[in-house]
């Protein structure tokens, strides 16, 4: 009987379907309602306002023995100026919405408003508003952003065309191998902590995952220059960021096996095979994936210039509907990437 | 020693305190920051944005044996329109996060979204986008809600000047004895339930506390006909309406208690000494305070008339500092109102 299904035997997919169905018709001036990496909307003439909304929920999302308060608070920031990266959007204002344990330290808040503060600065971002909560269970840290882009230089996930090349930004696998180390450590990295123990690339892999760099700078310039068809950030993982971005194109995608770029922490900690899986489908990364056509490469170039930030080609779109990785050997199926509630396998 | 203090023990205002700290000065596009009702900002010339944010969490602000789920969902969107309402702003856009517990049914989910699109549908706001999490423990529903208002109708809590008077919505403390019955009753009402046996006014105030009538249409004709000097809704009680309209207009204030209005509900549940008693403080009415010049009168007047909506004046405001409330017999001080976070008394 479908009422006694729980969310997690339905799966994110099917969460997901209902919020979506439950929104309704879009009013006109909604320009991309749910389903890209942020809300657009036109609320007077030519004027675009980009939001979006993501949560870190503790026990889900970090865990407080791991983690310090300031990463926890730089990283909910973080992850919704990935959003509005993808975007091409500049952020602009913050909303803090924060469920507090009781037993959480004064000190540590402080420490959490330090990191998100932090993160605000080096944003531009401004705190504008929020809410206070009591929570009996997690802590949460919710954080909604808003920021701007001219409608010609909007970036989404759908626009691009069998033929672009797929481009990502930096060296993937890194956040989910940092994660899997800070676990294995049991303990927070101490400020200052040199880690000459640790294996090559480490305590970056780590950093990663604690305050993920948002590519903001990357997706403006590729915006405004109009150097990438389509763009959606890697949050929930490679594999799921290509699936994403085709489906909203309306394309396949064939990826090239050999180069896609691991990062180097995540070979060290994990070991080449499972480096390659967290690359793949270990999300958390927060770089950005981003359609190509052929005669806007040199653009996309001078943007990875202006921004000082690696790109590689990893693959192309394809007519589809197939998505596969690509090796001298054969085809293979893109695995899917993160889920928040895995389906049930009965 | 202040590092081991917890938030518990540090009390809601000095959790606010750190947060408003945390945010730095405003940039100029910012016309209102961190401490009213909600957010505005003025992104483009002329083209001002008011945004607010507000969460349910389970065990603090809802019982799931007591609240069906439509309730949960239409209250989450409810109590960020009443917000909205205390600017004077017209709602727009929302944007819905969920941190959904694993064992959740799917059919409390689409309950809880259906409870929001109705909420939605009856005010005209659009549900733009969101995100879900999983949450460990407590399910939380947290919307963030954007909306419109020209510069000269914007009411804020400042603004008012002693010798105003203090004008309320409605009836009072329906919702906080709604809820004590609710707990009484130790089930939620299900649909259609005549309720023969209860107190007069009893399922109404149980209504109030599960579906709070955001003042959205009073809001928007106050701030229009600039009929009231500053506004505030009642979330946390009146006395605590009260306290933010008189600190942040520099006033100070004198109820008259034989004036307030206490709702049928009320007095029934609670009998007519507590009845008062959460009239005053019992929060989660959802009325809109208002703070009326003299020669604005006969506009608030007008404005009740047309949204159907009774006003009662309670009192007026002083030069202060002094909050007090008054009867034929003395000056009392003004209790508090509901805190998230009560200070430790040691």
């Amino acid at each position: 009987m479908r009422g006694n299904v729980t969310v997690a035997e339905a799966g994110e997919q099917a969460v997901l379907a209902l919020v979506r169905s439950s929104a309704g018709p879009p009013p006109a001036w909604v320009v991309l309602g749910i389903g890209d990496d942020a809300a657009v909307v036109e609320p007077a003439r030519n004027h675009l306002d980009v939001l979006t909304t993501d949560v870190l929920v503790e026990g889900v999302h970090f865990d407080r023995r791991l983690a310090d308060p300031e990463s926890i608070g730089f990283k909910a920031l973080a992850v919704n100026l990935s959003d509005l990266a993808a975007m091409g959007a500049a952020p602009r204002a913050a909303l803090l919405s924060l469920g507090l344990p009781s037993e959480l330290r004064l000190s540590e808040l402080e420490g959490l408003l330090r990191g998100f503060a932090d993160c605000a600065c080096r944003f531009k971002v401004a705190l504008i508003g929020g809410n206070v909560s009591r929570s009996p269970g997690a802590l949460f840290v919710d954080a909604t952003v808003t920021g701007s882009v001219k409608r010609r230089k909007l970036l989404s996930r759908a626009g691009a065309r069998p033929g672009d090349a797929l481009y990502v930004t930096g060296a993937l696998g890194a956040a989910a191998a940092g994660l899997r180390w800070l676990q294995a450590r049991g303990e927070a990295i101490a400020p200052g902590d040199p880690g000459h123990t640790s294996p090559p690339g480490a305590t970056e892999a780590a950093a990663r995952f604690l305050r993920p760099e948002p590519r903001v700078r990357f997706g403006l310039l590729a915006g405004r220059t109009r150097a990438a068809s389509a763009c959606v950030d890697l949050s929930d993982g490679l594999a799921d960021a290509v699936r994403q971005l085709a489906a909203a194109s309306g394309t396949g995608a064939a990826l090239d096996t050999t180069a896609i770029p691991v990062a180097l922490g995540a070979i060290s900690i994990l070991g080449a095979t499972d480096a390659f899986q967290a690359a793949l489908s270990g999300g958390e990364d927060y770089e950005l994936l981003l359609a190509v056509p052929r005669k806007t490469t040199r653009r996309l170039e001078a943007v990875a210039r202006m921004s000082g930030l690696a790109v590689t080609r990893i693959g192309v779109l394809t007519t589809g509907p197939e998505l596969v990785l690509r090796d001298a050997e054969a085809d293979r199926e893109l695995p899917a990437g993160f889920q928040h509630f895995t389906p049930a396998t009965t």
